[in-house]
């Protein structure tokens, strides 16, 4: 195989990081060869400058780090945040608890995580409430059960659902009460703001989240996501621990340098907005389908619906790809930067053929 | 400041890593966005083709991995061949010893590092001898030391020569006897091969190598090295070890297309080739500067010098930048794939001048 | 306050270790000293002697180590059974999920724990079930989840039951065919060898158990626990990680010599049986007060109550000790190997008085 | 073997923990089994005491934890002190290095010891210098290496030397100005304190000390280590850490109320003078035994000496033990808190003969 122009190939509705690169990302990743040599491990032009613009994206004078990728950024963020002999508290359905192959816990050298309880509406729509925070806080006193110190929110979250400003509050309130500290896993945070229609900092540090894992690689980078501390107090060193656990890129530039695609012109926020928006395009698509039960109404970029096995293997067949993972025929349709609004319509289509057949 | 052309930038002398990619690598991997949606985390085409090509390149049925960087490469390895109470055998001046952070203990979570003895004509090289080896796993047998389990070599070393093929095998036969296991760090395996004229399976499977660590960047990727199992029952369940540790990339193809570029036409090679002829006419640029006290003669891509330190800081405000970390103005001076005669020229120059002074 | 003899003191319900060492205990306890020098760090003639016993008991080879405590015993036994990248199967209530503050995630550098489920007629008697077993193993294949490597029996459970050798065996049958390791949390084994009245080996190696951690501390010894590997392949430089844990004794003969006045005329089944007969007179005597709903009928040495909480209140009042932690006013009476049958009568008495209250 | 009175058996000098326990202790350890049923995990009496006769000791309101040995004193209380990309620096034959098989690297999760130089005066004493630390603190700034955060001292030193106040005070001085955090393996602390005569405040945190494992092991208890805070803002949580870390006795008492034996009538202290006294005796009566190099004049309870292999050779075949570990023939002889003269004789005669033969 070589190098070649194509057609414009088919698209997925598997994950947001089936996509590529946003042109803007590849443009400034380009851009990043041109100076020929430039100092490593982001003593880089590009990595101070994109770290002054997070900063000035979210009007506060934060610590930026950046490293490859989610699992990375929350598992040391985490780690910063507590001993081994400390617990986190998230939803039964974060990626911290179910996709990171226990990286919170390795970084962390054996920090448990509580799951929050998993019946409530709350819960059904994959967030956590300040009651399940307050309860299992209040769980244990004891030294025979690992102390709860820091709280975890996925944003948008898991479920493609988004916490309110309030929300968010709420549950930094109760988190600053029992003296938790609050971590933010935003590998989809741009989806969030898209929704929200809020400023970047109204549900970060304004809203008592003291450490953001911001995601850049589903938001239209190649790779790498940035760690965003709001108390500075709580990067100390931070860098050395990057470094150790085998984050720090020698060749840094090539790392940052997409993400001031990403800040130019709010590129970031666009990519998201669409995102979200051929979501929406998908699920009213699928409002009339018989056989297709849609689940929760989509806050960010996925789409949640139960449809017929026949359905989805018919849909397997004709090589669209896409997770199922609720029992019962639950399916996830994850929408991303690139997703054309010809491919929503054409998945609809196939869907409800299949679900017709 | 926007994306635009400029004049040929000013060359450093500081460490390979302060290049960008090769122009084949760059190739590469803007080609794997040219598909738009591709399976994440490994599944694409790019990154089976380039472990079937890394397969033939090495002439054996090996298991390949592909991590973010040297440190996560050489500690995911070390980590998946001793345990936490086990030690690794390695020069004093292994990067795993003096730049990595304690990457290798964090890991392994406690694994100790050997350092061999540092007096000896070898040692004053950069290497291990096998009777360096031979001491170190013989001295203690209790179980209030760490019990040896690795000989770990950098090829090439971090002072800039090359172990032989014949000096590699004798300390893999070394380790053999001694039930120990055999870790190459390859930050530098190209400018090692391209030294040796040997096929790559000369100095690693062939010669006892276990585990390979190829260096990516250094040799002209944009980021990741790969991790080489010759022995593949040593990587059992070494997918999830790499998951866990925040080393999977979800758009790998973006990490592994552009090692399509370093094997195609052997551009690997050929870049390790030319970095090594930019320090050997460096070194033979500076044979006969007064004041210039050359160490050992460069086998690979970096030239040694001792120079006086008004020299140093006169270089130094010229703009050059490069490292000093050998006592008594010990200078090192590394070329890059794309190190320009030119550049050299006009560093020599530079120093000639500086030295005079 | 000097030491003093004393008239009989009270007794608690609390726990087992509670309690002081049993007279054969400390015997052997005294009797290690008196050869005064003596080879540390195990190479006494005592720990020799138990380990030796230990095998006899087992009627097979096994590997015998020493440590100081529950928490050790298992965290270090998981360790050396699974990376940091797999996981460990266990009951809900499992100790090692409930009570060792994560020791086994620290030990192991992140293993994670999976618990089956809590609702079934097992669940609910403490005990995992070969479909629990089944169904958490055959959940996820992927990389992103860790890969279940043991599964984790509490004999006698938590909950004062006791598995049958039909039920361990059936256990151990899946966990071979999953490739699972078998691992045995006996801090209470003795009671349940009492209770099951077989052969210690048909409850472990013989129904397939791979590692025990033979509980001392609750049947009579001052402090540790005894690892046992039946198969000796696993408890490869096991020597080496409880040196390197911090649970190496130096003067051995401490922890080991009492072992031997356990091993002495079956004391260690002595007092288990006792402790057993203890908790089934308590269980006898509570069948038909008013106000008290007995849980399940108690197979080792533990009785589980519901009481009124007024009733909970005015027996604290009084003085007596035991834990409440199951929501409704249950409660958790547990017997020791010295708890006197006047103790018990007093304590039920108090019991009846207070729920008639 | 049944338990049994026996002649006065054969002492040694290989170590100072293959005496049994001082008879003070022994009375206390079966005084605390004289209540029956006592609270575990330090909820009891005796616990409760001994921390409070410990914070009397030294004077000040310091946080004290006991744990089961001195690998686990040492590796907690420095895991406390620092994270996983921090470095410990200590001297090359610190017992942490040479000694406890990885453990502190294992508790803190990858740590490194920086070791000071080893050919100085002091260094041949066994003892950190204040410039020794300066030079290790500012050899490095950058986050490719473990940043220093602690430095560490053996008091009494591995080589049976003690530090003066004035030194203890000189390093505790740059470490305050380092931002280090000052450790004291307090593994044989009496032995020291009776050497100088000191109030042992003066030698701890009056000169700058902020945490001390006191070592009760060698000091005449069957087993256990107190580690003391003197700055208790670092010990917060540090219950938890023991817990999890395996080393929370639940029949504490047992480990405890011996302590209340130690600190009976200053036994500590007239344990530590009398191991002391026979070391200096055995040095006396070595000094002039042709063959004998006698190393440093002893101020513990070590001697160190150089004897002829004929001579090392004929001692053991006389059932003597002890360790050599220094090259040329270099050998310790230790006295602990029950050497008797008549045992020091008796050797000091056979080394005679030996050497004459």
């Amino acid at each position: 195989m070589t190098p070649s122009d194509r057609a414009l190939p088919l698209q997925h509705f598997a994950s947001d990081n089936y996509a590529g690169m946003c042109p803007n990302a590849a443009r400034w990743f380009m851009e990043a060869q041109t100076s020929g040599h430039e100092p490593a491990y982001g003593e880089d032009r590009w990595t101070q400058q994109v770290s002054e613009g997070l900063r000035e994206l979210f009007q506060t004078d934060c610590d930026v780090y950046f490293v490859f990728n989610g699992t990375a950024a929350n598992s040391l963020a985490l780690a910063s945040l507590c001993q081994s002999y400390h617990s986190v508290i998230c939803s039964p359905v974060a990626h911290i608890e179910t996709d990171e192959c226990g990286g919170p816990e390795f970084f962390s050298n054996g920090s448990k995580l509580l799951v929050g309880e998993s019946e409530s509406a709350s819960a059904r729509l994959g967030k956590l409430t300040p009651d399940a925070v307050e309860s299992l806080v209040t769980k244990r006193h004891d030294i025979h059960y690992p102390k709860p110190k820091v709280v975890s929110l996925t944003q948008a979250t898991e479920l493609g659902t988004v916490y309110s400003v309030e929300e968010v509050r709420a549950i930094a309130a109760i988190a600053k009460r029992r003296h938790l500290k609050v971590h933010m896993d935003g590998a989809r945070f741009a989806n969030a703001v898209a929704t929200l229609g809020c400023h970047p900092s109204d549900i970060t540090w304004r809203a008592g989240v003291d450490v953001l894992c911001f995601g850049g690689t589903k938001n239209g980078l190649p790779v790498g996501e940035a760690v965003v501390f709001f108390d500075r107090a709580l990067s100390e060193d931070f860098a050395w621990r990057v470094k150790q656990a085998g984050q720090l890129a020698s060749k840094m530039r090539f790392i940052s340098a997409p993400w001031l695609g990403l800040l130019e012109n709010d590129t970031w926020l666009a990519n998201a907005r669409h995102a979200n928006a051929m979501a929406a395009r998908l699920h009213a698509a699928l409002r009339d389908v018989p056989g297709v039960e849609l689940l929760h109404a989509p806050q960010a970029n996925a789409v949640f619906a139960r449809l017929p096995q026949p359905a989805v293997n018919a849909l397997h067949a004709k090589g669209w790809r896409f997770y199922q993972f609720i029992a019962g025929g639950g399916c996830r349709f994850m929408c991303s930067w690139d997703t054309r609004p010809e491919s929503v319509d054409a998945f609809a289509a196939d869907i409800r053929q299949a679900c017709g057949a």
